[in-house]
């Protein structure tokens, strides 16, 4: 029992402690253990991220966050923008400052430097400023403000960003953190002091529209990371070193998988042969798999007209951000690039009278979607104008939603398994359950489907976290996440459960009952995207992809002239059993071809000399693994297969 | 020696004969036979279309048109536009006359009939007062006239459009024609009387713009078709019946292949499941010819910034008439959507720089192209507003042209064989030799590529025409005919050099003399459309596809539910032999079940009850052919991989 000066605090595994009104979440930590208290750095307050060092003066459900939570290391980095800010201003006295937040990795901040200007050479002198100032330890000071108060600071400092974002807000709200000698305008929440940062590195340095708006000044962003020990900086710095090296836009140039051209555009990707060669097989692979899952594979057109995205609720949420519309000539129609092929697929259900026995009805399409995206936010195949969705659209009745659900999540982990994605995870996203209202559907509709794909993913062992209130208002979904070889986290496939389509395009089936029914819509993509996902392959295998799916998988290298009928008679039988390649003609010594074939990571190297032309044989070198002795070629198509069957 | 009163007349066979002075093409055939007098019609004289009876009074090439001449079936049929004009006139005093051209099959004639209307039900009445007018054989007589004198004819007859022509034409340069009571605006030329016309029949009618603007009043368009002989036109009707029974766009219905949806867009097909199954075949049968044929696959986006089409020529020439530009949101970019995919594959070439030994490239893509195109020109599948090309672009040495047209038209005869068209012939298109400074490109370059051409057709015994002056400005060509179950004749593939986009993209590679040289283009299609050619593909084959093709290839049918899990078995092992089909699992009686299959067209049912499950076998039925006996799954797949191989 508490008595009216405690609280009582909540903690994730469901204990219940008791504190003295205002208790910190550190004092909690310390109530723990030392070792404990020494790493939160932040805390979940009933949903809300706070300092450590607020008080809680109400019965509360606490979590309390280290390093290893995603919520802390964004309030590690976050202070870090402030300590940042704080070398700035020790360094350039003047400076203005616009906004300073965390990023999926590191944080920035934007700065107006007036008349002075940055570059990557004076990151040192900031650097070595940013860690001394962390180790005089200063606290962060939460500090709650009147708007006036604010005003009046930020008038005599001279800083009219700052001012700028006042102005948006209200009274009563308003906090300033303060560390050093150093006073920002913050909502927080912050570590408890500068010297929990222990190894800073800035990263970047570009320009930025102030609110993101052209039309306003560029200031200076700044990119840094930073961490509590210098090791992880120095696993940090190995891993981008890393990364950088298979950056999946050095590796397309390198391997001439794809190209952009000016002349066509920004964002549109030109697949240079190679690359289309690795597009195909992957589709040719998925389409295999969706035949025997029952898929049925439809071709629709890359335009509609207005009045298609009116009706699926697209023109009216998306138009004016859009590609706008195509007109014609004269006559006043009006057409649309495709953002979404899901409404092209209403129509196909449409060209038929449905019955329940029909149902359900699982339409593929590899279908090649426009999203205009600003320039700014292009970046090689992972963000671009035009893509490819390796796309389906499963109708079913309400009570097919659970199958399906787990015929996709099979599909998916085949997709996965296949290419080389051991390691991944799912989040479920459900409805806010008090705040029923704002979802499209059917409440009964909703639950059914909530059910079926917990208990789907359940039942194919999925590892999974679930978040309420993340579904989209027209259907709860299922997200896919891999980890690549860099330990990095992708968001690939998903499913996901639309009440809102069938409603808008009126889709209709006759039930058993003989009645119409309105039929559940399931979105699904494994690959996601063919763009997103081969740069996701292109980094996850460094270029060297799995023999099946390589562009290139033989290269047939003839020791002189000579061996070149030879060699194009080796070529075409290899070619009978869709082994796909090259015979290198060039007039250049048997090493260098090897080497050049190495380099541009082709499987296997067949060469043929003299032996080999009159044994009728070639000798096998694999790459990475060296001679493997002389073959037929129908030894080598045997080996070849097994090697290159998809696992 | 010829004297003055007499004309030198060449004939085609190259003979020289001479005449009077006046003399007419029937008075030519009359001096060779009665009976070719009898059958002339027409006559080509120094390349131009006569009437048979008008006075030739200059030495001249002539040809005697009869009947069987395409020339001459056009004038037959523009006369017999003039017959039904004379019949509506006396029918209905009053009627106003447009225009009434000859068509490929017939004629038409739009008429203004004031406050009267036609029906079909009128067709009757005015077919026999042709025919009675046609009795009369009434000379169609010739009558230049001056300008004026032609005004006041039209105007005392009150024909508003006739004035409306009359006002475009240059004075000197008019004549009528008239036949029995009827005169005509008309150019000419006609055949020498109303009576060679025996048979008669009034096809369709429906409504036209004058002039074809949506502004001008509609006139009502009457269709009709004549023969020299009442025996053709039945043989004639037969066929229509047949071609309509053939009718891509009612089959394409009836088998479910494609659709149009109004909401998507008209001209816009939507390819229905095994519609697309029969594109996914013919696609993956054309990449395997390819790549085997050393095509490289490549895939660009289906827009392109305007400058791309600036620099390719096509804005200029045709920008106003096409798909207008898509815009961006407040930044001014503009894109198009890709009417043809070659500007795309210039910039492809651009990606690297190219030597002689790297050549030939050849960049294939099924891509998906858009071009406006009048909702009233739009046909089913012949004639829409997005299609996919087989397209492929050769960029080679001028000394490779013609080992690449040999190639191409190799890989185009295979294509045409394994699909079923054995009747082809192609037509090879030169420049002009006496204007050849309209053709841009190097003269020794044009005749190296036309002889090449020449001498590549030669070389495979291809049956060619050859027609000088009907080459592209950018270079020569040669257009393949099949010909189809109906005898009907198609355009299909085109090969055709390009000597313009080079030069406006300005390609380049490196020759073995270290300079920079001009690659030559080749475009090419076999296919020409994949909606085209399987629109052509349904006709010829009545939807009875060749079995590859089959959308369904094989049909299971389980007597009863007691045997659908050995249905479903069976159809799974079939999978694995990428055999494609169904389970028909509905509560139906056997003989129905078979007689579904049969109207659908699925080449083989295979029954399985009781007997069948006991001896893991299949009772098999082929369409056309009835019982094949039973055989077991393994027996069954050897049968089919030998019947389902592309010959």
């Amino acid at each position: 029992m508490k008595d009216e000066s405690q609280v009582k605090i909540t903690l994730p595994d469901g204990s219940e402690r008791y504190y003295p009104k205002g208790i910190t979440a550190h004092g909690i930590a310390l109530s723990i253990s030392e070792g404990l208290a020494r790493n939160v750095i932040a805390a979940k307050v009933n949903n809300e991220v706070w300092d450590p060092t607020r008080e809680i003066t109400q019965d509360s459900l606490v979590k309390l966050l280290t390093w290893n939570d995603e919520d802390g290391k964004a309030t590690f980095w976050h202070s870090s923008a402030h300590l940042l800010a704080e070398a700035l201003e020790a360094l350039y006295p003047g400076v203005k400052f616009g906004t300073g937040p965390s990023l999926e990795k590191g944080f920035y901040y934007d700065v107006d430097l007036g008349d002075k200007s940055l570059s990557q050479d004076d990151f040192p002198k900031i650097e070595a400023k940013m860690l001394e100032l962390a180790r005089q330890k200063n606290e962060y000071i939460r500090k709650p403000i009147s708007k006036a108060d604010a005003i009046q600071y930020f008038t005599e400092k001279g800083d009219e960003y700052k001012l700028e974002l006042i102005d948006g807000l209200e009274d009563g709200s308003i906090t300033l953190y303060e560390q050093g000698n150093f006073t920002d305008l913050c909502r927080g929440p912050h570590i408890p002091n500068t010297g929990i940062i222990k190894a800073v590195k800035l990263t970047n340095i570009g320009g930025a529209y102030w609110r993101n708006k052209q039309e306003n000044k560029m200031l200076t962003r700044i990119y840094g990371i930073t961490f509590p020990k210098q090791k992880e900086l120095e696993e940090y710095l190995t891993l981008m070193e890393e990364a950088k090296k298979r950056d999946h836009r050095r590796l397309g140039k390198e391997l001439e998988l794809f190209a952009f051209s000016e002349k066509v555009g920004q964002g549109l990707p030109l697949w240079l042969p190679k690359g289309a060669m690795i597009r195909e097989r992957l589709e040719s692979f998925l389409k295999k798999a969706q035949s025997r899952a029952g898929y049925l594979p439809v071709v629709t057109p890359h335009i509609g007209s207005k009045d298609l995205y009116v009706t699926s609720g697209h023109w009216d949420k998306y138009g004016k951000d859009s590609f706008q519309p195509i007109k014609t000539p004269n006559i006043g129609e009006e057409y649309l690039l495709k953002p979404m092929n899901c409404p092209h697929h209403c129509e196909i259900y449409k060209t038929s009278p449905r019955s329940y026995k029909d149902l359900p009805l699982r339409f593929a399409e590899f279908g090649t979607v426009y999203r205009y995206e600003q320039s700014g936010e292009l970046h090689g195949l992972t963000r671009v104008r035009g893509f490819t969705q390796d796309d389906a659209h499963i109708f079913c009745r309400p009570d097919q939603v659970k199958e399906e659900f787990i015929r996709v999540i099979d599909l998916v982990l085949y997709v996965f398994k296949s290419l080389g994605f051991e390691d991944y995870s799912a989040q479920i996203s459900l409805r806010d359950p008090n705040d029923k209202q704002k979802y499209i559907g059917r409440d009964e509709d909703w639950e059914r489907a909530e059910s079926a794909i917990i208990e789907a993913a359940a039942e194919r062992n999925l590892s999974t976290v679930t978040e309420l209130g993340e579904a989209a208002f027209y259907g709860p979904k299922l997200d896919f996440m891999v980890r690549d070889a860099l330990g990095r986290k992708w968001q690939l496939g998903t499913i996901q459960v639309d009440y809102q389509l069938p409603q808008r395009f009126n889709l209709e089936y006759t039930g058993s009952d003989n009645q119409k029914h309105r039929p559940v819509m399931i979105h699904r993509a494994p690959f996601g995207s063919m763009e997103r996902f081969i740069a996701i392959l292109i980094e996850n295998t460094a270029g060297q992809f799995p023999l099946w799916l390589s562009p290139d998988q033989i290269a047939i290298l003839p020791i002189s002239e000579k061996f070149a009928e030879y060699a194009e008679d080796v070529f075409f039988q290899l070619q009978d059993h869709d082994i796909r390649g090259f015979v290198d003609h060039r007039d250049e010594k048997i090493g260098r071809k090897i080497r050049d074939a190495e380099v541009t990571k082709v499987p296997f190297m067949l060469v043929v000399g003299e032996k080999e032309m009159a044994e009728g044989k070639l000798s096998v070198r694999r790459k990475g693994e060296g001679d493997l002795g002389s073959m037929t070629v129908a030894e080598f198509t045997n080996y070849f297969k097994k090697e290159a069957s998809i696992s």
